[in-house]
């Protein structure tokens, strides 16, 4: 069994108005040195298979179809053998 | 100037209904054999000062304040001097 870490992140040249919206909070509380706030996507599950081949094509394709927009999002995961 | 990677994550005790609705996705996919899906939070942002004691506790206030929910959040971080 592999468990898997992924983290998805939007490419840096897409905006993230969510950043930009807890960095005006940051402001109102006096937090006056933060800047470019990035709010990406840290995912983690099992993959029930002992064949690493095997559990990288399927960590790939639950990125690629469902965890990660192609359109604005990278992403990028390691397996562990637990 | 510091680099600060937050990630804020769920108890485990909490259940993690996004997680399991990709979940679902995943089954109708034929990806069988993932399990124990957990989305969280990936943050980065930079912090202007050159004190690493001021950026920790700035970075402490964020998160506490803004970025975590502490009724079921957890967060941790790093900072690294860019």
């Amino acid at each position: 069994m592999y468990k898997a870490k992924v983290l998805i992140r939007r490419r840096a040249s897409i905006l993230d108005p969510q950043g930009k919206a807890v960095e005006k909070g940051a402001l109102l509380l006096g937090l006056n040195n933060i800047s470019n706030t990035r709010i990406d996507k840290y995912i983690e599950f099992t993959v029930d298979t002992d064949e690493e081949i095997a559990a990288k094509e399927e960590v790939t394709t639950y990125c690629k179809k469902l965890l990660a927009n192609p359109i604005m999002e990278d992403f990028e995961f390691n397996l562990e053998k637990i």
